[in-house]
């Protein structure tokens, strides 16, 4: 089914970022607007953003928290409470200074009626849920405190990059306070392992869970665990981040409980989301020089079928023949969900129909045409790896569950392969330098002791540490960059 | 059940403004927050409009509607595109002008960076989705397009209300475009459609389907539909519109397309939408002086099951018959639904919790301790009439759907019958200032032949034309004001 020449032009190999966005277009998922930074997201992309949220949205209800909503806006003075934070969100915010536009006499408009304190767009929420928090948590019996949060939030970014970076995107932030930092911590952490089977039993994104260095650190945190995957160049992307706020925004907002004795003590909080950049990595990590690859969990449509139709008198029975399968595929399951399967009638040449679908990466394409109604057929193809089957129309039905859990299997493994293949142990900084030269790209894995002079070096290479992974146990070995000196295994990477 | 005390004060009767945001904060649905006129919405409230989006997404898509997500910020020039447009929302608008915090040397922040153009955070979005709709056709194929958006919306609301008016509130936007005026009229029509069936079959919320007079009009509509609701106190709410807006917006946003013999047409659009107000509709139709009254098809919750655990050898048995209630219960289903059953096992008085659930409206209590568990019955209580009944647990097991739907029904017959008592054929404008004169309230059906005059002069009584229902079939008879001039039918009322 793979023909000669690609349907995405330039290839992965000729220009990768390039690429990225004209897997985006050929899908049809997304497009700039003209607002600055700003996107829309398009329907195809958006039904995919809506499966992980319905996958996401019960995980995190199954983990006891409930969702609920704050306000849009935060105004300035809440975000002058806690220093870091604002250090790290003001150089590039939305501000709200005024509430009425009035004509300014050349037929235009202009901004009045100034608001006494100016309002920001969020960026997150941390200080604006804080308030709230402060005023509905009292005692120990009001906590732990559990919330999430579907939102869009406002980053004003300098370069833009559809779903990777925009100035406005959709996530979800959850909040929690509790009584002990140890209780804090271990949600943090737990909400992490949520993200890990997200990205890697649903996305089919394999992830290294990690510590951030403090360099990397969310304004604020005491603590930023985050989530590390590997696109197919090598470089890295930050997937979801879940951070332990110590009492730093309890300290900042006053949450204050009083505790069995009745005394008053700060809350410790937490704080952590993934975002619509989620949907960047699923492009770059399963997509081929075709287009988009979806993994079948998060597929809008798992299987289309389409009707090869030649002449008149056959339509009708062709037609049949295929809504009758679609209608056997529904009554069958996978991942406890039945099955989502369109049949493509539309008025168009089959091969182009067959290319849409191709390049907008559903999983299973089976054509139904008077050959294979004749015999009782119909013929399938993979799109993870264009495999071509002629099958019985039963036998398909029956492995139809299967035939998806192998694929969704695959990427996850091809993804897995990939990522061993780009990752590599190094002793030295001149191996370092040598894996990086150039194009080279992909994990590497050091001992590092964080000397802020080496770091500094390497980040002006555009390089980063991207996290100390839990795995490793807090192990330590000789530096490499200072030998002498003992080193935490860390990994560095290009990222997005 | 009912106590000689009531739990919300005051009551309907003494004050009903001020008893709704008593049941608001009794039933812990959302509060007023720092933010000027932003709410916060509290887990419960939330999870009450996630389950009215839950349905109402469902009917969006199955009438052929994708959903999509569009920037919020609005750049003032497509703003100023339509003239009737920007003159209905200048007025109430947020204003991002600056992209940068910086230090003002007081340690305090001041705005820095200001925007080349002002962007207006969205109070709607037909202009910005206009532009995209303008690049997205570009045949008579690529008709109708059916859109809709699930968002957040801001309007600069002076005078707010929790739910009922707010600066910012949640909403979804439905943008469609056709080929011909009739396809887009019909569309409007068919949308308004949904949200009588929504508002009726699923809230419970009688509605009176019809046409806004001109002085009603959406900014920039050629005609607008609503559906209007009456609350307890005999005022209206407009609950959800409808927009049928002509070639207005396809010729501020250029929405162009070749038709079939390749002439370049603007396309015929439409829009409408529901908002969070719904939820003020909600609690105002149906809540009771103990607070909150939930129809079953929205209670996020529909049985909570309250132990009555009176000494602790017998508490483990009767926690365990509460949870066989709750399991044998959760293989039921209501309205295609597994049933939504909580025990509450929490650790307070039994009347504190009793109350607490009350207050939240949940439609059915089942109380279960030492007495019910040795002849296996369970205390049942009705929230929307206070009945209680000692059932067998079998029967309840095998009645609790057919109870539910028993509660949903008397709600909505309980509020149609509220309005038939508050709703007059109304002759005279004599009979018209009676029957508003103090408190007075209701719906004053009336014929009214729109002479502007009169029609301010009643406006200045707080009293406005609330639709022309549909039902009226254009029927004409002579004018409640102007005898000698032929009326439209026409309901008035004072309104939210």
């Amino acid at each position: 089914m793979k023909s000669a020449k690609n349907a995405i032009s330039p290839t992965r190999k000729e220009n990768y970022a390039e690429w990225y966005q004209q897997v985006i277009r050929a899908a049809d998922l997304a497009e700039s607007s003209p607002v600055r930074g700003c996107m829309v997201i398009k329907p195809w992309g958006y039904a995919i953003w809506e499966r992980m949220q319905v996958v996401l949205d019960s995980m995190i209800k199954e983990t006891g928290h409930v969702n609920a909503y704050f306000p849009l806006f935060i105004p300035k003075s809440f975000f002058e409470k806690e220093a870091a934070h604002v250090e790290g969100f003001a150089k590039e915010c939305a501000v709200v200074t005024h509430s009425r536009l009035v004509p300014d006499g050349n037929g235009r408009l202009k901004p009045a009626s100034p608001l006494e304190e100016p309002l920001i767009v969020r960026p997150t929420s941390e200080t604006i849920i804080g308030e709230s928090f402060s005023r509905w948590v009292q005692s120990y019996r009001d906590l732990p405190l559990l919330i999430n949060q579907w939102a869009n939030v406002v980053r004003w970014e300098m370069r833009t990059r559809l779903f990777l970076r925009t100035s406005e995107f959709l996530w979800q932030e959850g909040h929690t306070a509790h009584a002990s930092q140890e209780e804090a911590k271990a949600e943090a952490m737990r909400m992490l392992e949520v993200y890990r089977v997200f990205a890697e039993e649903h996305m089919a994104m394999p992830v290294i869970c990690g510590q951030k260095p403090e360099s990397e650190r969310f304004p604020g945190a005491v603590e930023t665990l985050a989530i590390e995957a590997m696109m197919q160049d090598g470089k890295a992307l930050q997937a979801g981040t879940s951070h332990f706020l110590g009492q730093n925004f309890a300290r900042a907002c006053n949450i204050q409980f009083a505790d069995p004795d009745g005394k008053l003590t700060h809350a410790w909080t937490t704080s952590w989301g993934v975002s619509t950049r989620l949907m960047g990595g699923l492009i770059m990590v399963h997509s081929d020089d075709d287009g988009l690859v979806l993994p079948p969990q998060l597929a809008p449509q798992q299987i289309v079928i389409l009707p090869i139709l030649h002449n008149a008198e056959e339509t009708q029975t062709i037609l049949d023949y295929c809504e009758t399968l679609r209608f056997r595929l529904r009554a069958k399951t996978y991942h406890g969900q039945t099955l989502r399967v369109l049949v493509d009638t539309r008025d168009r040449r089959g091969g182009e129909k067959s290319w849409e679908w191709i390049k907008k990466g559903v999983p299973i394409r089976a054509e139904a045409g008077a050959r294979e109604l004749q015999s009782g057929h119909v013929s399938i193809v993979r799109r993870d790896n264009g495999q071509k089957n002629l099958l019985q129309i039963n036998e398909f039905v029956e492995k139809a569950e299967a035939l998806l859990a192998d694929i969704q299997e695959s990427l996850f493994r091809r993804a897995m392969e990939l990522r061993a293949q780009k990752s590599k142990r190094i002793g030295t900084y001149a191996e370092f330098k040598e894996f990086f030269q150039g194009e080279g790209c992909g994990f590497a894995e050091t001992f590092f002791s964080f000397d802020g002079e080496a770091e500094e070096k390497i980040r002006s290479m555009g390089i980063t540490p991207r996290c100390i992974p839990l795995a490793s146990n807090s192990q330590t070995r000789p530096c490499f960059v200072h030998p002498d000196r003992p080193g935490q295994f860390v990994i560095w990477a290009k990222s997005y």
